[in-house]
């Protein structure tokens, strides 16, 4: 039998991996890695880090093979993100069946945790209830970048008692949701908050969280929005690529 | 000065403490638990299980309070909750104040992520604010109760390109929310799910997630409702307190 573990190591900082994941990292044999093109080189390195840092006395293979990109197409993100997950699970097939052998384990490394929005534990599980590979597989959670976000600005997501929404920016793009006063927004390459500054919130934004070059900003959103436009561009100007997510929460009558 | 640290220890398996976590538990002069009462002993028992295993060579202190409890008020939950918390606050002053020496640091370990309906980070925050005690302080995050639950039962919080809604038992008693189809539902005393069984939703449940004690049921809700009302009536009986959180998915057509 072979055995796959989907193992969360944390959204920036190496010392967000838990014991499990360490535990986790020294039972793979094979370790694959997926480079997304020169911006992501930077996030191959941490992972790469990661398993120098944590593996200790154990003989191991990196596999790495680059990683299909989504078609930037923005009319139909669910069908091109779809697409791309097709095609990222006949890469994975190919690593199942070529690159591992019965009796060992492989490990693939997720950024932050792989229950939120990253395809891997969709796609290991389609392979898996698909019948064409043999293997067992565990899921290990990570710390997501929405934790490392508010443990940084030293915030609770929710407010006393209510919800809490987790969002990326094309639907916050739409306007902020009536039912929830805490938004979190992931994945938004468009400045999106922009789009609802009209609405009366308090925004909690960083970038690279976790990180030597991570980069906080706070405040009410109609005064620091022009800020974290600036500082965003800016940011992906000289990284060639940027990483951030923010907290939006409507300002409580009493704060006004 | 003072140092406080707000340490996350994860949602129940005592290896989802992250090396930043055992960092900060390696620097802690004093260790603050509260103690909730009989059925809480056990939560109780984590923590300094968790203090004796991560921390070594080194003296502490633990000063165990019992925890202020939350009035019963059904009919006004935010107004108990913040009642509680202004007691929380006379208590963490009085620690502070009291128990924690100038150059030390003391630390509150908070169960699972300190960002999510915990109350910690928000009082902590408030005594900084109020000026009446000097500290530094930092939050370390931890694995929640759902990333355990979506790691356990190897899912996705999110479909593809869509948002997340995490709330409690009470708000989702008023209803399934209409612009989210994946919702995390904790603090529920009262079988909630119950009220939402109309709707074509999956469950995946978890009770006691990532100890030895735990339970994992998953399936259409209406087929399983029965079943989790049933266990989770037991589990509570057989413990003297259950913890536990689902997420329900909207099903989507093509499974149907
Ligand atoms: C494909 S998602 C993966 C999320 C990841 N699984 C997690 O748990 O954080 C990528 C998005 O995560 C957010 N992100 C990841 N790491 C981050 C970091 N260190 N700082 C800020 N945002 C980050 C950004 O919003 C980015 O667009
Ligand atoms: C006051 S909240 C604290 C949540 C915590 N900060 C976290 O990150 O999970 C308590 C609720 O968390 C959930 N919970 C905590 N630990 C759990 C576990 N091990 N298994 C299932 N649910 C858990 C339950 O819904 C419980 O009612």
């Amino acid at each position: 039998m072979k055995r796959i573990l989907i193992i969360g190591i944390g959204a920036g900082n190496p010392e967000y991996v838990t014991i499990q994941a360490v535990n986790a990292l020294n039972q793979a044999d094979v370790f694959f890695v997926m480079d997304k093109g020169p911006p992501k080189h930077k996030l191959v390195a941490l992972r790469t880090e990661i398993i120098e840092r944590y593996v200790k006395d154990r003989a191991y293979r990196i596999v790495q093979t680059s990683s299909p990109e989504r078609k930037r197409d923005e009319l139909n993100y669910v069908a091109a993100v779809r697409e791309l997950n097709e095609e990222k699970q006949r890469v994975f097939e190919r690593l199942i069946g070529q690159e591992l052998s019965d009796g060992e384990c492989g490990a693939f490394l997720v950024w932050g945790d792989p229950s939120l929005y990253d395809s891997t534990t969709r796609i290991i599980g389609a392979i898996s209830r698909s019948g064409r590979h043999e293997f067992e597989y565990e899921v290990i959670p990570g710390i997501s970048s929405v934790q490392a976000l508010a443990a940084k600005h030293r915030i609770a997501l929710n407010e006393i008692g209510q919800s809490i929404g987790i969002t990326n920016g094309r639907r916050l793009a739409e306007g902020f949701p009536h039912d929830v006063d805490s938004v979190v927004v992931m994945l938004d390459a468009q400045n999106a908050f922009r789009q609802v500054c009209n609405e009366d919130l308090d925004i909690y934004w960083g970038a690279y969280v976790g990180t030597p070059d991570e980069i906080l900003v706070a405040g009410k959103l109609c005064d620091v929005v022009d800020e974290i436009e600036r500082i965003r561009a800016d940011a992906r100007e000289r990284h060639g690529w940027i990483m951030d997510t923010y907290l939006l929460k409507r300002r409580r009558k009493a704060q006004q």
